[in-house]
């Protein structure tokens, strides 16, 4: 292989160097979710490991102190490699080990690149390959995001569509169907329908979290375990639990867990079940909220920016745009992950680094961008009373409560000649003499259409 | 909309006949899966409706019986309309009531086209709109075809696959990751991985059936159930319920129901890993049986076609192809689902046709498929044992073997020696005095490398 | 292989059969315009074959009419195999050389399946492997289909849009960006975009054609033109371009042609751009119609259906959801061929059928899609006058023309005291003083901001 | 608003500070090649509206000197916004004219934020809106970077591939198709279709380029162009065409040019099928690559990382791993641009950002990946002759040769013997007495299978 130099100032070694040169493309580093990972896998194995009796209590306390401070984010510059390298993350497993390794060793006193007291292989990667090692890191990474960010983000945004749902929940408006003017419902029950989309989406990540948690761990370099101890697998996902707090288990079959990774497959089903909901509810308040003129109207939402430096009143719906942008983002993401899970070869998927960098991307976006949406827009949305109860009052939809009273036939003919004259119903029926002004009053009331 | 005019030997009526000059488009009808559920959501609902006083005991039996034949797929030919229409699937649900009232009136001893006794509208679409009815139907159709063709269908591949794995257990293999040699398993331990990879897939798909259970029924417009009985969403799904033997339930929030899809993202999302197993099985099927000389052969697949008329020995994977084909338009329908139900606007989305449409699509053929390449590949899979034994005995990987017995060092030089002379382990080790070819029997195992 | 029977009365012998079984798989068969293509290939080949002296003129006369007879539609229903087959289309291949054989036996008066005088793979697939023949048939196919179907709908959907541009052309509207208000802009102008739109993807898709004109033919098996003539290829191109119209060449490398099928990948691309602007463009009308009073209500559009029993004026845009529900379905169609074209391997990609199908299906939708969008919506476009000058009047972004002759403040004064009251500009500025009516009318004129 | 503090040592203001703050959203900020872009889109406008008698030449000269500052990249650090914010890219070129008017205060010895002597908005933005200037500078980064970077980095690669292809032209190796045996080629042979593959998809990038080179700017908000001179959009096109050394051209139709990209699915399809070829040539090479001992082994490729420590000649096909996971991404990223630029509104498309993010992304992955991929892989691949001519020897396939000589069904005879003994041809054909070793070496020749 030849020489390769190393940074003074940083703790990977030598694999790492070259991986930097061999895989000098694009901009994506590993993430600091996976670097995370990465620490809390480390930790885990050399505690799994001590406890089976394979490594010292003095080498486990050390690398556990090293795994601690990647674990808080402390080393995030000593791990420089990209997305685009191996594809079963062998070089970001060794360069955990090179990290972990070195910053124990500069703990113990020891010589930079010594490997001594702690090895990078014999002892950080004990009972371990790259290619059980890094799955592992993506299950973890992948489901403590879900669980620390993205699903609080959604409820987040769900609680304040909920509290709205609430708060408009006698105010009667329009229903639109194929864009087109419909029977009425309330703006609560508008808002309900998006809380509820949330609820089944939030559902439906929460489900999909099961597969997150089975760990690769244990089954080494092909699945069979070989090299490792037989209860190594599990003893390592009960501290990867303890770590944690969520419920990471020992993947039953290590042969799958190597070469398929379907569980990211569903689970980015029910991200992207997420961002659909979030496409359609930032459509909505925008088209709601557009005008100030020549809109719909019905709806205001807070002004962060300027939308012209002379006209009031045009708020661009900047957040909507965020929001759906990522949307699209998280589409295109599945897709990248579709593709990736499906081309695994024998005992080794090499399509994982892609993976778990689209997963996370989605989960990322989506996190941020719910708590945005929901701090700079959702919170903030307030009805336009006016406009949404001229709506009502113009509609020709209403006309069906007629119905009951003066029959169909009169029902439709004041209902063509007010579109016809561009007059109200009111103005239509009492002009061909089929109502009074008060029986209409009486008996067109919009609220009581927006229930069976 | 002036006149339009209708074959006699058909049961449709004005409004099926309309959409078919609209909609002239591609040659997509309705898939038979929707219409038969089309026949049990009328069903269901007369019977909803007789249950809550609204029609009549003789209408409701005209209706049960014409909606059984349409049940039972012997008046598909009537059901003549393009997926391309509109986008609330308004003229399939018109096509349904027209075709049971007319068959209806016809039981009845009525004149076709009378509305007498049973009107399509007033009787056959009672209490709904083509905005709740159509994606009901839509559910059902999905959530029958996912339980009687998809699932059993993937259960039979596993069962078959799962008895391979038994049967190949003591056969030990190399393993191969990068798609280089590695360390050794059994033959049997590599198809636990399919088993699994099914396994998984098929919970996920059993998962994803809950949002398939509920039902828009009872919405009827906009989701406020207007013109509907308060009981009649949850009335009409218990017949459906009854109908099909699956736990239909009315959804809570109607609004929801009826303005996004996301539980057939989802429900795409968990068949969509069944394809990217399907995927790489079937690679790795074709792959250890290619050849016959010049590839790697440890398998051997029926032979179901001439693969070359002088070669023998050429069997042409083609059962495989196919498969990988379904797993690739998988793929595509899902980003089409996802996308569609991200469109919707305020009380309904209009994409209602192109989900359900690539849904029944991907199900189809996944299960189709699933049969086929268990019966005309799977089932006659056998190894080729000894072509997987020369692999074995020829690795280099066994030299780990050693290490205990001579030290790494050692074992290395021998490999070396036996990759450069292109010679066997045996002959190196021997050739270089380590040990004796009696050592080397005892101590190299590979079937001991097949565990922890 | 074992005894396989025949029906009477097809032309299909045992390798068609056989696949009919061994693939039972989905409802999608061979489409036409793929048959028609193997039929302009079989004939190419013989009278190429003819050419260079390899067929008799008798049996080139018996092949060339018996295709003649595939090309014209004939014997559409003996090609009854499935998309979902083998990955080369042998067995389709196969399909066309039994048929075409046969159909030229029983011309010549000859006994069905005795393969004399003309024999399906001796005469029929002279110089011909599946390999080679089913690439060159998906590029007949999807070449013809975009320049007989796509393009001349495109063009005449193209065409309306711009006849509507120029009728429009003085019809001064708002301009909206983020569905805000913004500066006017004429309707023609608008629909000026549109055409844009289409007449630059229109020149994409004739750019795009040029890959498909370069045929696989020659190539034989494995690309190196094994047991064909050296010229076979040039010369088999030279009819297929006869035949069609259209500058079919051999392509300079048949290892590239069969092995990948990128071409299909631009071309999709092309298309989807297609299907981008249909989107934007249907998406615009059916928002522009929305209504009739709560909407924006800029257009109308034509009736084609009842939208609502009793409420005149609810148009639903149905020929808007057909269009874009294609749209939907096309960007799912192009993430299947892109997947597909990169799983080729060595010498062959074996994921042709799934390819032309996906291709084939988006060229049809769209293509049909366009016709009954311009017949049933686009031709019946028509303003809404009153409503878009009430806008342009009510807008507050006029006031921007006010600013060289009162100044910018007193401008923004004018805006800020509209938007709170809810007046009209003219109100608001004549109200605070700064202008008279006349000189509001003689300064604020919404057509002179239509251009720079 | 309220107020807004703004970093001292950063050239950003108000409307930076105010996005950094709404859009707190993920990791990813706008990449350099875009900032570089803005910057060469302002200095062209900066000379156009000199050129129109519309800007000072001392306002020219500074603003041209700080965005000349940004073209080299001095300023990255002042441009922290991410790609999720308005859909428009508003607030990017408010950072640009921010960044630019305060760098050329200080040039000028002005006081930062003061606007004098060089106003952000009436200076750097002169005669430009958001509308326009975004999409413009997406234009000139995604043209410029395919230019300069993924042309370059695919014709690398195309060379190298070419060079061995002539080395490899004498070398006769087996064909397989369906991944099982076929008739020969040569290596060369097959190198040479990766050749025109590359061939190919260059020239369809370069195509698409020319969408590309229309520029947006001149249209302002909504495409009319108001407040801009009629010769604007010409004239700092011509300035982007003189600095940038590429044929950007004012587009011709701004209302097309402001609400859709589908120059960018187009191109992005063009991409997509340099992708798909890299997903095709990767996986060759490393299928034949496979080994060292149990795989196809007829290519050897550099050793960059220990494959094992301990296992000599286990190479993992690294570079191939990298590369085709980035072709996953390319294809994920095509659904996204294609979904954003679907979603255009009236006058503007506000997915702006993720369209441009995505084919940048693209782009510099794929510029990127073929460098590496041919500086550390491909440049390094050697034939392993020996095993190449084995399988040669050992095929099946060869044995048509003798069909000439000896007929079909004693050549048919000798291979059945073969396959059934695991005998060489030679060895059977011998054996049953039907032709001498002589003859056998005169006639079975592989060399002369390769080509008509």
């Amino acid at each position: 292989m030849g020489q390769i130099s190393v940074p003074h100032d940083r703790y990977w070694g030598a694999q790492t160097a070259r991986s930097l040169i061999h895989f000098n493309i694009g901009n994506d580093v590993k993430p600091p979710e996976l670097i995370r990972a990465l620490g809390i896998l480390k930790k885990a194995c050399a505690l799994a490991n001590n406890e089976l009796g394979k490594l010292s209590d003095e080498k486990t306390k050390l690398i556990v102190q090293a795994a601690d401070e990647v674990i808080a984010g402390k080393l995030d510059s000593h791990f420089p490699l990209r997305i685009w390298q191996t594809g079963s993350g062998t070089q970001s497993n060794m360069n955990a080990n090179e990290v972990i390794s070195n910053r124990a060793i500069e703990i113990a006193g020891g010589v930079l690149g010594s490997k001594k007291p702690v090895h990078p292989n014999d002892d950080v990667n004990m009972s371990q390959s790259s290619n059980d090692t890094f799955p592992t890191a993506m299950s973890i990474a992948a489901a403590v995001q879900v669980h620390e960010k993205l699903l609080p983000a959604a409820r987040r945004l769900r609680d304040t569509l909920d509290k709205k749902a609430k708060e408009f929940d006698s105010i009667v408006k329009i229903g639109r169907t194929h864009l087109q003017d419909a029977t009425p419902l309330t703006l609560g029950q508008e808002f309900s329908g998006y809380v509820t989309l949330l609820d089944d989406d939030i559902k439906r990540v929460e489900d999909a979290q099961a597969g997150l948690y089975k760990l690769a761990v244990g089954g080494t370099a092909v699945g069979t375990g070989l090299n490792s101890h037989p209860r190594f697998g599990e003893v390592a996902a009960k501290y990867i639990a303890q770590l944690t707090g969520l419920p990471f288990v020992s993947a039953a079959n290590k042969f799958a867990a190597l070469s398929s990774h379907n569980e990211f497959v569903f689970a980015s089903g029910a991200v992207k079940s997420l961002a659909c909901s979030a496409m359609k509810i930032a459509n909505d308040v925008r088209w709601l909220a557009s005008g100030p003129r020549c809109g719909l109207g019905e709806l205001t939402i807070p002004e962060n920016e300027p939308g012209s430096s002379i006209m009031p009143g045009k708020v661009n719906p900047t957040q909507c745009e965020a929001i759906t942008m990522i949307a699209v983002q998280v589409i295109g993401n599945d897709t990248a992950i579709g593709v990736a899970s499906s081309q695994g070869n024998f005992e080794l998927n090499v399509f994982k680094p892609v993976i778990v960098f689209n997963f996370l991307n989605s989960v990322r976006l989506l996190a941020d961008g719910f708590i945005s949406f929901d701090e700079h827009c959702a919170i903030g949305i307030e009805p336009n009373r006016e406009r949404i109860a001229e709506y009502v009052k113009n509609s020709l939809m209403l006309v069906t409560a007629l119905n009951p009273h003066i029959g169909y036939d009169k029902s439709a003919q004041i209902a063509k000649k007010a579109h016809k004259d561009g007059s109200s119903l009111l103005e239509a029926a009492v002009a061909l003499g089929h109502v009074t002004p008060e029986q209409f009053a009486e008996w067109v009331k919009a609220e009581e259409m927006t229930h069976p």
